[in-house]
């Protein structure tokens, strides 16, 4: 049974509503959003006192002091709004709506740019500088390549997309669940994608891959998801995770590295974050790790977003970017 | 008056004609070549004795004693081919040929890989990677970002068509005398741009770029044609030549880069190649040198444009990539 929808903040509330912003955010930030809703910020830290005006949050985290009724809407700074949810019971009356930003072009043009520095040499040529040494250098023309790109929906379309404007011919690797393949039925190949292939099959496509790029979430069935079967099947592929980290088992990536079946690894994010100096997780050959940055939001993705929720919240209209606080997203 | 271009090679000459390669041919490209035209090869040094067949090479230098009417056809395994015209008088019926490859293609993937090198802080997460450091960096959207490509011809429109593909507005900046500002007339956009503006245009709109992309050629018109005027137009752009070296005064380039209104340049030509150990230019802050590699012929390359034009000689047909000796290009 879907959880009824909460009605949208009353506009007399709304007008009431004190402005409460996390302490970690810019102070630019801060103005534009006292700009927006035309009220002065107070930290997002305790329960203001001693008014008992409702509450208009924006940040991160939910103190449980706030916890309360008095909750009236709370904009996430972040897409992923699984542990606002998961650090104590939402109060049910509130409006909860989240920042996405651009963060599918943000991530495709991460996956192109990491791709073609390595096509390019950007790391050697910047070493070569470092050493005031001329020596030219092969390049490697993506175009013609062939990418499985893990993961179908909007971030892996992106990246599919940008990748094929390249010439890289892109295959999509789906849940079989999802798009098939039902007896006698045409799959449907999303935009960005050359040809659709179900996860179940793609080891007898992995040895053809250039490039296998991971946009997969954490779920049960994808815990794990990139082991030694999967790499086994790999022939000389750079690996890019932009997904999420627990999705690969590292030590059968290591043995891939060592093996040179994979080529080299670009992770973005890992199972345990952020790794500290001493994981052995840098020690793995061939792989540049960046701190979970690709699909960053910046000050500008908060404010434009939370200004389309203020938008449609004071026209009386459901903001698009509302979390459905049942599902979780 | 335009020099009739010479007969195409008989086909009873070519069928005799003995094959002669640069002995810096790799052997897998050599055994290529003679299994296009069917015969042995020979290397390109001096005359073959004792015959007096005529002659087939693939090369980059024509010695002076095979600058004859034995010559029947030199292959260029290069684009440009001035070198080559310059190092004597050219035996009017010889065919000359060309490998162009895939340079226009291979360019803008240099281009676009250094940009988004640059917007996804490549060396910095590799450098940090090195230190074992964990920390988010941001990154920069090129979309909506503005460059100015200077040269608007297969290069450059090759460059700005994959620009425009991730986002990026093109201005194409053009020689005044081939496109423009004729009064009441139309301008051309070439493909790949949003824009068109000519070379004397250009200060008024430099200060909106991001990127200011050179693939100038070097002519009388364009020595030193990035100079301290031009610099002092931009304001934080990324500079990226690759086009030729003596088209920018260095001096005038570092100046921009020290006041930092040139934010970071990426030179891929110098005025004077290979740079020294000892040569200042390794001195430029902010600046990376990619040792002329970024429009390199491959093997490949050389391969199919010769077998194209194998293919276009037997057939009667006049190579498409044949050379205008008179002209020079």
């Amino acid at each position: 049974m879907p959880v009824p929808s909460p009605p949208l903040p009353a506009p007399d509330a709304l007008a009431q509503a004190r402005l409460l912003v996390a302490p970690s955010l810019n102070p630019d930030l801060v103005r534009e959003l006292e700009r927006i809703t035309g009220r002065r910020a107070e930290p997002l830290t305790d329960v203001p006192q001693p008014s008992d005006a409702p509450l208009l949050c924006v940040g991160n985290a939910l103190p449980d002091a706030l916890r309360t009724d008095r909750l009236l809407w709370f904009h996430s700074v972040n897409a992923g709004t699984d542990p606002l949810l998961a650090g104590g019971p939402w109060p049910a009356p509130a409006l909860l709506t989240r920042t996405v930003g651009r963060m599918g072009e943000r991530i495709a043009q991460y996956v192109l740019g990491w791709t073609l520095a390595e096509c390019q040499s950007v790391p050697e040529f910047t070493g070569q500088h470092a050493r005031a040494h001329w020596e030219r250098l092969p390049s490697e023309l993506v175009a013609g390549q062939t990418a499985l790109v893990y993961g179908t929906g909007r971030i892996g379309a992106a990246v599919g997309r940008l990748l094929a404007a390249c010439g890289v011919r892109t295959v999509g690797v789906a849940r079989t669940t999802r798009y098939g393949p039902a007896p006698g039925t045409d799959r449907v190949v999303p935009p960005g994608f050359d040809r659709l292939i179900a996860a179940a099959e793609d080891t007898a496509v992995l040895g053809e891959a250039r490039w296998v790029i991971s946009t997969l979430p954490l779920t049960a069935a994808t815990e794990g998801f990139f082991g030694a079967e999967r790499f086994a099947a790999v022939r000389g592929a750079t690996f890019v995770n932009v997904g999420r980290g627990a999705t690969v088992d590292l030590g059968a990536l290591e043995t891939a590295l060592r093996d040179r079946r994979v080529r080299r690894a670009v992770l973005d994010v890992l199972p345990a974050e952020p790794a500290a100096p001493e994981d052995p997780v840098w020690q793995l050959p061939r792989t540049v790790i960046t701190s979970h940055s690709a699909g960053i939001t910046t000050d500008e993705d908060i404010a434009v977003d939370f200004a389309a929720c203020w938008e449609d919240v004071t026209t009386g209209r459901r903001p698009g970017l509302a979390v459905d606080t049942g599902r979780g997203y």
